[in-house]
């Protein structure tokens, strides 16, 4: 007997509410003994661009199996459809409102279903909570064998999302980009790529400022400077050494950014 | 063999002090394998009606056989009993100073035991941290196959809590209630429980503001005027489109609020 | 077949990042099965001190074979070295930086290797998210039975970190010491270990406060007065009943302070 394939959350509810826990519960007990992580519950209220970063820049590292179940969801009790889109050997619940454009585009193949079949809902299904009557039953019953198949019908299209951008080094050009994620200390994560070293020819420009250092590690920069770093993602982060960079740039999510190389 | 029952953690301790993973430890050391789940660690500290707001909301949905620890404990080191509630295949452990009172209310059936039976406790007892000393490893025996009544004695009588108000829809009248829980959004938890939709013809007072409007979801509110929606609990919420009810109401947990049907 | 021991995570990396959530995909994806305990990842940003004093007071509750994680890591991406402590039948994984100190002293026995042998490390190691690229995937090894001793060679020096000071109620003498940890309720536990019943004769200095009431609990104590409490973990806890004592008196982590006995 093979091991349940895992399940991991990602949520914007918090830790203060129940309803992270109300979940764990109707998991445990479709699917028992299969193993719940948590990826985080601190996703920003509503905030679809940061949950996909987030989700993007995690799954890769999960074993092949592992079902992620992405809530940020401002839609809810809506129209909004329900997907699962599945491919390299994952599969990813979540509302379809972009969140898991990010994962999408980073899987050579998927297949994107509709989640539909109310038989692997909850038999009430509150419009203010699809997390515990909708998306935590279909991913426990995932768990448990349920192809996605099943779930629902086949779709192409889905609501677009936030996208990363590809820097090439060999020739110049300006991108057009945004902030995807602050972190704990203020550092600010772009969407723009860039694969291996920074290019030293940069010059990024975010509202009104310019930034052109770039270092390789936080260690090498002088204080007060804000400067670019690759991150360990591979993006490109706007960081101040012993400071936050957000703070002092007065940046927010979603702020849209230029990169010319 | 069966898997050990699970064992759900909802307590008031945070997580940037070393308490729940000291009881971690103590639990899988008694007994390896259980599945440890979090509930949640940010209760208000010493906030009993969130505490038990929160148990209420979360355990059903979890499978027969979990075991919660319930740790919002004021009076811990003084002579407040420990209880251990028995009921629906379920068993709660908490302080007898009303936190388990709607779990008690929502059983068909439950037997109570004082935990008092030195022999599953740790050998030393700190008067300041029994979660670690007693809860724990109590928890981690009735994982291992300890009944509840090797705890202690059966008893009847347990301090108060909180309770939930049925509201009937058949006849006018005015109910006495309370906030039970403030959400992460702002939204007010009371603890009037409606069964299916709401009446149209409500009328909540909360300080002197009086609330009568009523929709199913957030959505079809207008914003900035408060108005009532059945959570996805079943009871009734206060909550502004876009907005933060308490702020804007001055709302505080174990308020008093009336409604009159 | 055995169980594979767990591994237990303390950061100061946060929830509302993805790196946590990726440090459990590297550790899942080499070691399935493996339990993944979170003790904390609140240890405030950098705080070496505090994340000491965290995983001591933790670590002797689990269960023998436990593997902790400890990251609170400044100088990520400069030379300093990564170390394994093996002792008690406990493994940690630490940067050399004095985070370990506490639990080096508290063991009878202890070997310590550093972690060099890149076989268990991730191919491409980022020079900002070695939690990632090298203790986790050194956890998942560890925990899949690969020895200490294969990650490097034996050393005998590490960077020094704070220190507890064993008190003696014996005879008459002046301590130095210092604040180990703020806890939520803003009590403040110093590095002063005294085993058993605190003496009565107690004269502790923060800054320019002297306290010396002494009491066994905190509802012992009158409200707004500092005073001493022997902490569950043994230290000396300097506390206000129903009050804030790091506010109060305006202390920080890493203050010195004296006592008298």
């Amino acid at each position: 007997m093979r091991a349940r394939p895992m399940i991991a959350l990602l949520t914007d509810f918090g830790m203060s509410d129940p309803y992270v826990g109300s979940m764990k519960g109707v998991i445990s007990a479709i699917a028992p003994g299969t193993p719940i992580v948590d990826l985080s519950h601190e996703v920003l209220p509503q905030n679809i661009t940061q949950g996909g970063y987030f989700l993007w820049s995690c799954y890769k590292y999960f074993p092949a199996g592992t079902i992620f179940v992405c809530i940020v969801d401002p839609g809810v009790g809506t129209g909004r459809r329900v997907l699962c889109v599945e491919g390299a050997g994952y599969r990813f619940l979540g509302p379809d409102n972009g969140l898991m454009q990010l994962v999408v585009d980073s899987l050579a193949r998927s297949s994107i279903f509709t989640v539909e079949n109310r038989r692997y809902f909850r038999k009430e299904i509150s419009p203010t909570f699809h997390g515990r009557d909708i998306f935590a039953p279909v991913a426990a019953h995932l768990s448990r064998g349920v192809p996605a198949a099943s779930l629902g019908s086949r779709t192409k299209s889905f609501a677009p999302g936030e996208r990363l951008v590809q820097i090439s080094e060999r020739r110049k050009r300006l991108y057009q980009g945004s902030i995807l994620h602050i972190d704990r200390f203020g550092n600010l994560i772009s969407n723009f790529l860039a694969k291996g070293r920074l290019p030293s020819n940069l010059l990024l420009h975010l509202g009104r400022r310019a930034i052109h250092q770039t270092f390789r590690t936080y260690g090498e920069a002088r204080e007060k400077t804000p400067f670019l770093v690759a991150g360990s993602s591979g993006l490109i982060e706007i960081s101040i050494r012993n400071g936050n960079a957000a703070r002092s740039l007065h940046a927010r999510i979603g702020q849209a950014i230029t990169l010319k190389t």
